[in-house]
Formats: C-alpha cells, sequence, structure tokens
C-alpha cells in the first residue's frame, strides 16, 4: 500500500476521482447515523429492565440506618449508597456525598460554588483578575465549557500515552498562583482511551501548588468501564496517594452510574477529603434538602455490593467490546499503511481518537455529516473548540447498532481518504 | 377567661407555680416529638405506593415524542413532563423547564448564575458592591438562606392578609436599583397561611423596577396543596398578568412535587417568559445534559393530567385536614382569651404561624425543646433569623400521627403559657 503522501499529483488525481464518485454515492444513500456522543445503546440499557423491580408497591423503602427514603433529608445520601459509591471510587463510605442524576452536574457546581464562594475559605475566584485551568488535550469538551462559561483562562497540555505531560504540569501548578485547576479524565481517558500510570498518579499527588486553592477535577468517569479484553488497565488511587504525599486536600473526585444504569437517571458522587466534604456540604446545605435517594436505593437493590456493579459491566462488555473491534478492524483495513491516519485501541471507556493530517479533521467531519454520519465536531476535544493542528476527531461507537456502526465507519474512511487526497493536492 | 397581662402579680406567681409542676410533670415523660419541618407523614407517603409500579420491566420507556427515557437528552424535559408542571403552574408547557428533584436548588441555581453571570445579559451580580432582596415576613427560612449565603442584603417587608406590603414593595423596587429580587410564596405562604389577593399580584404585575435585572421570585410550592375545607383560595397567575401589563420578563415561578408525591423524589420546575427561559437553558446546557426523565416519566404515567394530580391532593387533605383543625382546636381552647397568642387558621400549605408575647417566641421554643418537643427555631421565619418581635413561631403539623400532634400540641400550648407568665412577671 502506498502512502498518500508519495503519490505523484496524477496519482492523487486519479485516486481523488475515483474517491469523489463513491462519495458522490454514499451520499445519495441518505443515511443517518450517528458516531457524535458517548451514549449506551438501547440494548445495553434493555438489560436493565430488571432494575425496574427493584422499587414496588409492597417495597419497604427503608434505609439500613432505618431512613424512610421517601421522605426529605439525607443531604450526604444513603449510607449504603454512599458504601457503593465509595467502592466504584476506591476510597472510604466516610469521603463520599452522594448527589443526584449527574456528575457533570457535580462538576459544573464545584467549579461554580469556587467562583462565587472560594474553595474553604479562600477568595471566590469571580473576585480575582485572573484564574486558569489547566486542560490536558485532547480531552472532554464539556470539561472545557464550564470553564470557558465562567471565564477560566484554559491551557492546553499535552496528553501523552500515559498521561498529561507532568513536566508541563509542575511547571504551572508549582508556579502560578492563578492556577486553581486541571481536568483530568485519568482512565480510558475521554477521547483517547488513556490510562495515566503510576508515576503519572504518583507526580499529580506531589505536586506543591502554589494557590492554596488548587483542586484537582479528577473525573473518573470509565473507572469501571472496561471492554474485558483480557487488557484490564488499572489506576493508582488518586486520594490515597495525596494523603501519602501530605496533599490530602487537593483532589476532588468524581463519579456516576451514567453509563452503568441509565444517563440522566444514575447517581453521581464526589469524594473528597473530609475538610473538602465539611465545605461542600456547609454550602450544599442552603442549595438542596437531600438528593433522590429512592433511586440510590434502586441502585444499591440492584447491584447489592460493587462486586454486583463489576459483573454488570462485564454485560456492557460484551455489547460495547465487538463495536470496538469493528471500529479497529475497518480502519485498520481502509487505512493502515496510508499515512493519513492515526488512532487508538483503548481497553475500555467509550471513544476511538482519530488523528488525521493535519489541517484535515474540519474537512472530514464536514464530509462526514454531508453524507449523513454525524461525528462529535473537529475541535470539541480541545478548549475553546480549538485544535491548533486541525487533526483530532473523536468516535464514539458505542450507540449505534453495530450494523449502521459499520455502514457510518464505511463513510468515515471514504472521507479520511477523500479529504486526505484534497489536502495533499492543495500543496502539490 | 382573664387576659394574662390583667392579672396581679400574686395570680401570675400562683399561675407560675401551677405551671412550673406541669412543666416537670411534662419534661419527665421523655417525649420526642417534631413539628419543625414540612415534612408530609409516612401515611401520606403510603398512599403512594401504586407510583412504583409505573415503571417496570415491561414498560416501554418511550416518550410521546419518540424520546428513550432511559439515555441522555431533553434538557427542558419530555414534553408530556412540561405540560403536567405547566398546567399545575396554569401556564404553557412552551414556559416551563422541568429539573430535577427540588425547586430550592432550582431557586438557588436561579440566584447562583445571576451571581455569577448575570440575568440575561445584565452585570453579574458578584460585580455589584450592592445587591438586595425583599423579604415578606414571616417567610421561608430557605429563601432568606440562599440569599444569605450569597451576600444579598435582605430587607424586611410586612406581609399582611392580602400579601405584602406592596407601598413598601413598590418604594424599593421603582426607585432602588440595587433591589435585585423579591421572595415569594403566593398562596397558603409559609408560613402564615396568607393567598395574595388579586390587587396585590396585579401590583406586583405593574411594578416598574429601577433595576433591568429585577425579578420577582414566585416560589407557588403551595399551589393545589388545599385542605378541601370548603375554602380553597384561588391566586391570580402573575406570569399573565405580568404580561399583560408589559412586564413579560419580570417573574420566575417556581413549583415542584415535593409533597404531591415525594419529597427528594418528585420533580421540580422552573417557568417564567421564552426570554428568560432561552437565556437559562443557554446555561444550564453547560451544567447538565439533563435531568431524570424515567422520574418524569413516572410522575406522567402515574397522574395522567393535572385532574389526577387534583384528586390526588384531595387524598392527601384528608389525612392533612385533621391535624390543621386539631391544632386550631387546641390552641382555641387552651389560649383564646388570655391575650398571650395569636394563630392563624390556613385553608392550605403546610403550616400554621402562631404569634406569641413579644420577647417570648425564643423562650417558647427553648421550653418545648427541653420537654422533648422540636419546634424550627425561633427567628427562622425571618432574614439573618432575626424576629425583631421575637415573637413568630411556625408550626408545622402535618409530619407527627395525629395522637403524637396531640401530645406536642399540650406541651406547646404548656410552654406558651408558662413562657408569658414569666415575661409578664419580668416587668411586674
Amino acid at each position: 500500500m502506498k502512502k498518500y503522501a508519495e503519490m505523484s499529483k496524477e496519482e492523487l488525481l486519479s485516486l481523488q476521482k475515483d474517491l469523489n464518485k463513491e462519495y458522490e454515492d454514499a451520499c445519495s444513500k441518505g443515511l443517518k447515523l450517528n458516531m457524535a456522543r458517548g451514549l449506551p445503546s438501547a440494548k445495553q440499557l434493555d438489560m436493565e429492565a430488571d432494575f425496574f423491580d427493584t422499587l414496588h408497591p409492597e417495597s419497604d423503602f427503608i434505609s439500613e440506618a432505618g431512613i424512610d427514603c421517601r421522605n426529605y433529608g439525607e443531604l450526604v445520601g444513603i449510607h449504603e449508597a454512599r458504601k457503593l459509591m465509595a467502592d466504584m471510587m476506591e476510597i472510604s463510605d466516610e469521603e463520599v456525598i452522594v448527589f443526584g442524576n449527574s456528575s457533570l452536574n457535580v462538576m459544573y457546581d464545584t467549579v461554580c460554588r469556587s467562583m462565587i464562594l472560594g474553595v474553604c475559605g479562600s477568595t471566590p475566584w469571580c473576585k480575582l483578575d485572573k484564574v486558569k485551568f489547566l486542560c490536558p488535550v485532547p480531552g472532554y469538551d464539556r470539561h472545557f465549557a464550564i470553564t470557558e462559561q465562567f471565564g477560566i483562562e484554559m491551557i492546553n497540555i499535552p496528553l501523552n500515552d500515559d498521561g498529561p505531560d507532568m513536566d508541563l504540569v509542575e511547571k504551572y501548578v508549582n508556579n502560578d498562583p492563578a492556577v486553581k485547576g486541571i481536568w483530568c479524565v485519568p482512565k480510558y481517558s475521554n477521547p483517547s482511551g488513556v490510562t495515566y500510570s503510576d508515576e503519572v498518579v504518583k507526580r499529580f499527588a506531589a505536586l506543591k501548588p502554589a494557590a492554596e486553592d488548587f483542586r484537582i477535577y479528577w473525573d473518573n468517569a470509565y473507572t469501571i468501564h472496561h471492554l474485558y479484553n483480557g487488557k484490564e488497565e488499572k489506576l493508582l488511587e488518586i486520594l490515597d496517594e495525596c494523603k501519602k504525599a501530605g496533599n490530602p486536600d487537593m483532589v476532588f473526585k468524581f463519579c456516576s452510574t451514567s453509563k452503568v444504569t441509565f444517563p440522566g437517571s444514575g447517581i453521581a458522587a464526589l469524594g473528597a477529603s473530609k475538610k473538602n466534604l465539611d465545605y461542600v456540604k456547609s454550602i450544599i446545605t442552603i442549595q438542596t434538602i437531600g438528593h433522590d435517594k429512592l433511586n440510590q436505593l434502586r441502585h444499591v437493590r440492584y447491584f447489592k455490593n460493587i462486586e454486583g456493579m463489576h459483573a454488570h459491566m462485564r454485560k456492557h462488555a460484551e455489547i460495547i467490546r465487538p463495536k470496538f473491534e469493528l471500529v479497529d478492524k475497518v480502519l485498520t483495513m481502509e487505512l493502515e499503511g496510508l499515512g493519513i491516519g492515526r488512532w487508538t485501541k483503548p481497553n475500555g471507556g467509550y471513544f476511538v481518537s482519530f488523528n488525521s493530517l493535519n489541517g484535515c479533521a474540519k474537512k472530514i467531519v464536514g464530509m462526514c455529516k454531508e453524507a449523513g454520519v454525524t461525528l462529535t465536531g473537529a475541535g470539541a476535544t480541545y478548549p475553546y473548540k480549538k485544535d491548533p493542528d486541525d487533526s483530532n476527531i473523536r468516535i464514539a461507537p458505542t450507540f449505534p447498532p453495530i450494523e449502521e456502526l459499520a455502514k457510518a465507519l464505511d463513510i468515515f474512511v471514504l472521507c479520511v481518504k477523500l479529504a486526505s487526497v484534497n489536502c495533499l493536492l492543495e500543496t502539490k
């Protein structure tokens, strides 16, 4: 297979002609396929049918501690739900507050609180001239949207195969008091599938922040979301590492069951030191009387314990794994050796990260859209939606049924080829 | 019956001796009764057992518009849930966003958004030297706690039998650009049970605020919470009145099913003009992907429509009404004619408001506590917990079973008598 970059102008023109023909055919099919967001498929959700039997008219609704879960109260969540989420987060139940249905909402509120009221008594960020967050890239667009909404300056940090560039992280965090946070998806990272190495986690824990109110925003969204392909990855537990390094208050951990039970109807949790949680409690006791304890009870009665969750995620993996295998198979078959794209082969999470030739990503996504395949917007994986190389594309293969996924991938590789040829011809 | 104030010192001392004896007896019983918060009783919650059959393993989970409620999306709520809440709020479904489990949380976030991002493009309140809210008193302690947390100055406005003192409201709102809001519980008001008159609502709608970002925070928590004692009260719909008066954007309406289905597991909603809702949507789309649509579906399938809700609230009233009747009966029997207390006889809502002799409320609540009866803290119904007269006590009779309520009321009237005698003796 000849690399596109090594082709002559004539070869490229001839290829372009063929690909254009193929693309026109594809467009004429009127497809409507979606690989934009990390949604579970209907098949995954169907699996949870028994969930809806956990509470029924004859149930008692009493928690282990004797709380009537149908009434007000229990700001931090019922104990058994804290325990379940604590096990998922690999920390103790005393270090957990169970919230509502969305960890994104918990993250948003955590940043919002800091803006308006400060962090454990620090100056509210809205009173400061400049607040900065570090953003490992490519990363999760919704993280960046939060910090952008609050006018927080975002600084790109390259995400390597073992985690963020820690030399750069240390340089910023340890020297610039305006740096108040870093967004991390430390396991099966969104979108690149990277899990931070033990060394990276230890370097995180050993940071010496210039700002007392610096926190690591550790969004462990995919902590138990293995593909179960025999290569399950382990992530060192950050809160414990922070304690050992003398930085017990430096991290906020976030987690949810959105991709375990139901997106929008799961339970979310915050994990942190007693000092941090006491502060958070002192604020949120004004915001709400408590979260949905009946839904907490549903989750606890459905899973029983963390082993129940793991067993459940194995079943999810049976549905998801073939989709990831298909992505890799099609990309390998169609693109390997052409020098027009690299992609990740994650062992968990919800995404494949694809890097095209520089300057091609927007074109590829645009062409896909025209042919009826919706991808995450090019640039979305970078702060301010600005991918400096215009190269990264996030592929979310979980939602479509596998036959649709196959069709969408065919369009995708076709668009990658055609856009690459077009790009190369521009410079010939 | 002789008024206490007309008794001689000797009479009071003799009475004090008897009451002290009674009080010691009461304390020795080791009671543990709670009339502190407006909680539904277990009996009310038991009634909702069928709610837990609305979704079951064989259900489809598809909304009328074909949305799979088990997956992400629908930021503003599924249409049929918006319709249900719109009917509850007496506005159109286009004017409603359905949120999560807590209208308090929606109110908090609405104020928080204004603090940090402004209202529809206005200067964020955190950038202003001074922000003020008007607070009809006595009022809802959790409202006041929100504005206190954000450092917003609160100004007491007397709440009359037909609503807030509108001369004073107009004076502040129409002249002081620092006045950005007013907290209202316009129907079966917490705690005094007042419903604002048509004239008061019209005067609200006709305000000419000095601040463009002034809003009325209209917490219609008890809109369908009648006692069904034959005296159901009607409240003029404020959003419509505001439109008619040329002020369509001046009001945020809040509502929830916390005291219709389950506190903590209900659904909450915000009602406002398109302009206001568009602004709110533009912010919350960063905060969350969506609220719990399965719970929205549960509510819709349980009630079917607003008539279903009304029928349901009649059943609640059967449980609640005898408790309110008992409160009035005991207070009348024990205190009428003594000149040591006045109380409200509401036709809906969750509270009775009691006014003792000035300077006695804290003492009464303290004495009750010592005898095992927990009441809402004295002062809680005022901003900064400062009741200038130390006179108002909120009685929440809904939670205890009626036999316990009777015991608690016996203690209460005893403490009112004893504290009043003590107060009067101090001045003799």
